[in-house]
């Protein structure tokens, strides 16, 4: 890829809240994108950013966007080739369709369109077989826009995890109990009176988005659409006293049957050449990192490493009910949310299918 | 039994530590038993229980113990007819033996004779029978003392929620990630820099006794020793920010298979009719209780109902996987650790094996 | 008092809030009052009030208050003698002065009224003679009916901790720093991200309240108005990671210059012969206790004593700046709000001043 | 200074505690020290660090240092011409003595001789000219060797605040009320039982350091010996559930009387050309930042800011009492403890004092 060539122009929808603040962060000083706009709901629009928005990050809010002015989402405003959708569910199906029919590429982080036929549900390192599906969708909406999602939070570190068995084993059951932080439910989210020194068993339609979402993201690409992956997945959700990371304790049953050693190395060996080939500017060096020690991942200590865009595994092991038992740490708001969209993104400009970039 | 019948002498070994604190508080005011001894290593002997103790409970030093001598683990020193141990394990297995060899009832906390032939592991709800071990280790002892231990405290409720689908269905096999409260570790247990903010999934040695001490429980009592329960199980552990209150996320699977109404309706109408009819002053009014809400039992919220002697159950649903899942949630310093040893007590007498009294 | 009288109807304003419920608790089982009207909401009205409230509160929805219907707030559909008010200071002015000129007494716990000519800022033990203020208020308002207020949450545990200096040493000058629990922000209140593993320096308008409140309270009832007292009040508020209790470091000094023995015995000898005389029902034994330990009270550890009604004092110093520096500790929710105002009404019955009762 | 010139060879004392792996962190890829030396205990000596160190850092173990041989504190098996001590009192004065003694520059962040009349208790953009000690110091020891001592952890903050109103207007009295991280309790330290949901109105020994150490800082170099400043302190301090951070709440009275405005910018004026000048790698760009915004700073929020080295302060308003009051932050594991220490050396290299090198 060239260095000289222009920055791509890039917007964000729903810029004021907590997943849209998290695009700003890490729009900021991007080598191939150029954050130009920002999108929020008509209250805010007009204003400058800085002014409209309740800053909750714990880095300063770049100076080069603090002013930039707030348009409604509207894509007819936009001058812009690419949209990140941070859009509350309530509204985003809509807008992103809008966005998509108008010409321009949409990396959404909700929920609307995962599941829809012709809409790719990625990982860049995962199933990027799976963007084939977007000609078609250029071509049913009749314009060059389309819309690319990522999973659910809690999805993304499972489904990263679950990606190198299931290619070498064959995944037939999952078990997943999570620990999930509280900034994914956003701001001002949970109450501090409900979580200090307390754990919620639920999160409202997690545990089916995770059940289906692995699913999606592991299925095969089928030229027009995703065959769901022949895998069942039991989820239970729980919120617990953590900023940042979700922690899940994860019991996976194979078709073939590796010892554990087989297992553990299948992990250790795994890397993601599609990734540093392309030199994705978000990817992690490798997509996943086996830890070692008898207690680790855990949140506080490993979910900042290589920018939060790892998946990280350990406690690898016999269960004694189906065959394997491992614990798996991702961070949320990072991985599992904003930048997720983001290295869609990425991973499309470099195999040329967006802003006239040759890879 | 006679209201007006003396109380019963008893002590508590390893009086100053966490749960010995708090075998002190649940006998403060009880109305079966006179806590007369309290013994502690040789550094405390011989100081008023005051001065010796770190008192961590939320509630006073009762004002009766307070300059209660301290004794050393010693039965020759101490006249009682009943003792609680709450020994570390490091010292546990030969005082207790010593103890019992004596001609004292030991009700202990501590892992070393859990596994004995001869030892009950017991509930009184759900496993009453196993105390037909007793006269064989009396017998094998050439005393009158005995051992009678109780489970691990995150086991504790894992056997009373299985305990009544495992006589009506048959269990099969049980997955059980736990997110274990601080005061599990004792004192000062686990540090603020660790825990705050974070969750440790790792407890050293408590997945291996989730996975062997329930089956022991719901095991077959063949008349000189107990037959393991024939389900296999799979536990995960976790440290969360919590004080008390051990939450667990479960799934089963079971040899009959009963539609979810009926596995919901055999929790609504589990009683412990034993318990009831012989009014242990511990003894919670139902050891089970279903919740409705969606999103209960949650630690801070519930552990404390019934004097922290029941297990809540919640979120019972289909499991994808295995049959059903769910979520318990238990006391696990009391109901969990110095209240089981006491209903354990408490049982004996009212059955007439302890104090002289009669049922 | 006679124990045979009916019990005296009242209402809770407010009643869906976090302190409307904190109320309802209290006047579960009360002896003198009996709860009959709840006012929340347009919105609510009509509904029975377990379905129109989000019940935070520990223990459960008293079973007698579940299916009371909500009303608004409006004195005409209320039948009730006396009303506590928990309503928001957007709307508690009006409505509060309403329900007196229709002959209702308010016991209200907002700050619209606190600081009105003619309005008692009562703490039973400290400023009872500023109750001779409703006499006077009865005239100007043409009715039976009055308001009667109480400090905010804060202010509550300083000025029961200044009251006997204040009369024995005069107050000069205070300094005091809160730490504040999130409770005090009432439910959702204070974001977790916002909180976890923080401390938040501000708490808008608390300090401005501290400041003056506590001078009016301690102030002299002239006959016709409250002079202030003549000290002044420096304040600096924080918000920490506790779910009840609000802790205060506190400097003072003094115009008569005590010993610091005579100073901890004043505390040490401080009682309420007011309150045990009448024995009102919500009145701790004591007032104020003072706590040895060096490192006592703590809001964990000592707020639920005496029903949360207490004000705690440890760790009397001299002060190198001012004379003496102490901490004190409150329960924020009971003592510093719904008890202190349950407290005042109960004070006027037992005086023959409200419930057609004797003293 | 010449970047080409060799490194100086540093070792640390405590290497395996908290602040010892806070320098260890601190020192990887330092431009003018290389870490060659670890001094832990006898029991550790002859282990690889990584081996001998309970890791507790949020950074990994630099690679660099993860096999270097722990040797015992001796100066004798020392190859350095510098130590940064992080070692506990008990042993900390004799020790960094010897070390002195034998040629070593000892840069201290132990208590055990801040207070001795010829070390300097230096933070380099306050006191400089304190370090005029060290020439007595070392012709009173027989040694180019010396200690160089910084603050206590709290402090610190309170001193680097207070220096330039004590400058500029005298300051004549201080209250400081504190709000204390975890992290300053080392590891270990605090036991979550005692701290989760809690605040700990008490720190032993940290009062009184901070009432002398303060005046110690901003005292005057009398050439033999520091005249401690001549105004009064008067601290509270407070553990809370933080990790990172110590915010304290400080009121000031002032000899002269400037304005509001006058007083917020003396703050906002405020520099450090000294660091500045000497391009010092461990100072940050302004010592002392002002904050605007209401509730400001917040530990978790803005104790990172510029690697840990500044001091935050925010909310200057007028005190009723004193003169003004305001509010701190600072890192106290970083500026407050090893960063400080490290700070100190760097001075003393840029000025020629050390390392045989020219400012």
């Amino acid at each position: 890829m060239e260095e000289k060539r222009a920055k791509i122009k890039v917007g964000v929808l729903g810029a004021t809240g907590a997943v849209g603040q998290k695009f700003v962060v890490l729009l900021s000083g991007h080598p191939w994108f150029q954050l130009t706009e920002l999108g929020a709901s008509e209250r805010s629009a007009g204003k400058p950013y800085r002014e409209a928005v309740n800053w909750v990050q714990k880095v300063d809010l770049p100076r080069e966007f603090q002013n930039l002015e707030i348009k409604e989402c509207d894509p007819s405003q936009m001058d812009c080739e690419i949209v990140f959708s941070a859009l509350d569910a309530s509204i985003a199906g809509e807008v992103e369709t809008a966005f998509a029919k108008s010409g321009i590429a949409v990396f959404s982080n909700s929920k609307n369109h995962r599941l829809s036929q012709l809409v790719p549900l990625t990982i860049p390192e995962v199933n990027p077989e799976h963007f084939g599906l977007l000609e078609l969708q250029q071509k049913e909406g009749g314009s060059k826009g389309f819309i690319v999602t990522n999973s659910n939070c809690s999805t993304m570190f499972l489904a990263m995890a679950l990606a190198p068995i299931h290619q070498k084993y064959g995944v037939e059951k999952v078990q997943v109990t999570t620990m999930q932080a509280v900034s994914g439910a956003g701001y001002p989210g949970v109450p501090s009176l409900d979580i200090l020194g307390n754990v919620i068993p639920y999160i409202g339609g997690e545990e089916e988005k995770i059940e289906i979402e692995a699913r999606k993201i592991l299925g095969e690409f089928k030229g027009d659409r995703i065959e769901l992956a022949p895998f069942v997945v039991s989820a239970q959700c729980n919120r617990v006293a953590v900023e940042e990371g979700h922690l899940e304790c994860v019991s996976v049953s194979l078709k073939a049957k590796p010892s554990l050693q087989e297992f553990i190395e299948t992990y250790r060996n795994h890397s993601s050449s599609l990734t540093t080939e392309l030199s994705l500017p978000s990817a992690p060096l490798k997509p996943i990192v086996v830890m070692e020690e008898t207690n680790r991942p855990q949140p506080k200590k490993d979910v900042e490493r290589e920018k939060g865009m790892l998946t990280l595994i350990g406690r690898i092991r016999e269960c004694p009910v189906l065959d394997f038992k491992f614990v798996i740490l991702g961070h949320n708001t990072i991985r599992g949310a904003a930048g997720a969209s983001l290295l869609n993104a990425e991973y499309l400009v470099a195999k040329g299918l967006l802003g006239g970039r040759d890879s």
